[in-house]
């Protein structure tokens, strides 16, 4: 959808234009990049093991409604991880992705992986980008793993990428290591800085916060700003919003918000909020409704009152996630009596 | 749950504490009322045909949770209206209310009903306050429709009862003709005035603006604002702490949040953001177990992708409504397709 164009701020004469665009809602910020992490962030939630026919339906509504990016998976390490023994997007290698995309010289639809921090024999797994048709790399860590990101993003860089990096659990960082990291950080090769909300704990005024403290140190550097937004308390969407109001410029999103735990922001609400003409809806709807939603009758994800407890508690979300697998997941009070008592 | 009280924004120096209370997160501001309007905006899903079990059970759990105030349904004109094809809580009779709530006068939790401007027989169906156990009459008006409404509180005020006054479908009205109203509204003897995003169509940006826009007037006049949001595009959680940041004291809610379309803020994410001891978690958690969630058998509200389009569209939620009570509800792209050739 295109949806009708409405007023800067309807029903009020004082409101400022938003920031999304130089003329308010009207217009749009051309440089906003929207990246698909369905199968990446969806694929913690069934170990990676999407068919091909998911994949391709995801990379084709991708391709369709012009989103910038889209995420194939992990690039995890073989000699950590038993191939045999995971899901294809734990490790998409370079093969994989080729059966999946094709000749995607077509397409306006760039490619991307995430590589986590210790977790990725790069030099060997990450090839020279003249051999891949991957275009950028995510690398996601937390801060104590900051030195081995360093050396990961420069490899990716130096073999061609455009390349993230993606602090991780930020909302568990003291506050006295932070602005360290991010000096480091913004010294590194990559390009865009993102803040991640893995536990999905953030209220919009942290978010505004954070976004701001990163901007600091990322404005002066010459770095974009990126979002990754998980829903735990029904947020996802809304701190996306904020993000982008003061500044990020790129922007996570799933379709059906499909990811860990409570899932990440939707792709469909993504593109009803950004008004660049080149989004289109409908593909993602066709996708929703003939690839994602049928997918529920496997996998529990997005907004439930377990992963909104381990939010609010700004805890991962893995015993909720261990709850919702398990029969009794209907049985929140016992989830909500094991997690007080726990404190 | 009481979540763990938080640093004010984690991980930033810069922030200033959130105007949710004096002392920021550590804090709490006392005067933050609490509405549950499960039965009265989730009757809009049922025609109003709750049993006196689950009337009972949300009662209940309002009184345990701390809930301030609980809207128990409309009192709707049985002119208009024929008694015997709606459901109880359509008319909320004095009857029907005392065989819920029995000897109320135990409890904290004072009980509402809404009267619609034009369609509640107020001379009579509204008794003196002292013949009756409602505290609160809410009278809901559009724009239209005020003298009506001004008539009501008058009459409601006169037999001595708190009254509100909730501006419907806020975001239909002009700009030009909003001023006019507030004004006229804040002349009345409502103490309450609420901002209602009746078709989910709201951002935080114009959020803050019509806040800002209502405070403007009803602050001078000594009138407390209040908030009412739908979730159509899952903001109604984010876009209700957006309006109490801003100083609106009065917060409607619903557990699981139960309502019209894409239902309202979900109690259980509003009780845990405001840090007043008074309110209690486990029993919203418990009532949503026993209760609210096994009505998902028959009813089907919350976010979907046909309320997210009418919100977008700034649109009555009626046609995605019907579209949802269908068989044919999981073909999103058909619904999008009308809407589309419906413009």
């Amino acid at each position: 959808m295109k949806p009708k164009q409405k007023d800067p701020v309807p029903a009020t004469k004082d409101a400022k234009a938003p920031a999304t665009g130089a003329k308010g809602w009207l217009g749009y910020r051309p440089e906003i990049k929207v990246l698909d992490c369905t199968i990446r962030d969806g694929g913690l939630m069934n170990d990676h093991r999407f068919t091909d026919e998911f994949v391709r339906a995801v990379y084709e509504a991708d391709v369709a409604a012009g989103v910038d990016y889209m995420e194939m998976g992990y690039k995890a390490s073989k000699k950590i991880f038993r191939r045999e023994e995971h899901g294809t997007w734990k490790f998409s290698d370079e093969a994989d992705i080729r059966r999946i995309i094709g000749d995607k010289k077509r397409t306006g639809t760039k490619i991307s992986v995430m590589a986590d921090a210790e977790r990725t024999d790069y030099h060997e797994d990450i090839l020279p980008k003249k051999e891949s048709v991957l275009d950028m790399i995510r690398v996601a860590t937390y801060i104590h793993q900051i030195p081995a990101a360093i050396d990961m993003i420069k490899d990716a860089h130096d073999k061609g990428y455009e390349t993230t990096v993606n602090l991780m659990a930020v909302t568990a960082v003291p506050d006295s290591e932070l602005g360290g990291a991010l000096e480091t950080l913004v010294n590194s090769e990559a390009s865009t800085l993102y803040v991640v909300d893995s536990f999905g704990n953030m209220y919009s005024e942290q978010i505004r916060a954070l976004v701001k403290k990163f901007q600091h140190y990322a404005k002066p550097a010459g770095k974009q700003l990126g979002i990754h937004t998980h829903n735990n308390m029904q947020l996802g969407f809304a701190n996306t919003i904020e993000a982008i109001v003061l500044g990020a410029n790129y922007v996570d999103a799933s379709i059906c918000g499909l990811g860990r735990g409570a899932g990440n922001c939707p792709m469909e609400l993504i593109l009803s909020f950004l008004h660049n003409p080149k989004f289109k809806l409908r593909p993602i709807l066709h996708c929703i409704q003939h690839t994602v939603e049928p997918l529920r009758e496997k996998v529990r994800w997005g907004f439930a009152i377990p992963y909104m407890l381990t939010g609010c508690l700004n805890r991962h979300p893995k015993t909720a996630m261990d709850f919702m697998e398990g029969d009794d997941y209907e049985n929140i009070v016992r989830f909500y009596d094991d997690v007080i008592a726990d404190q």
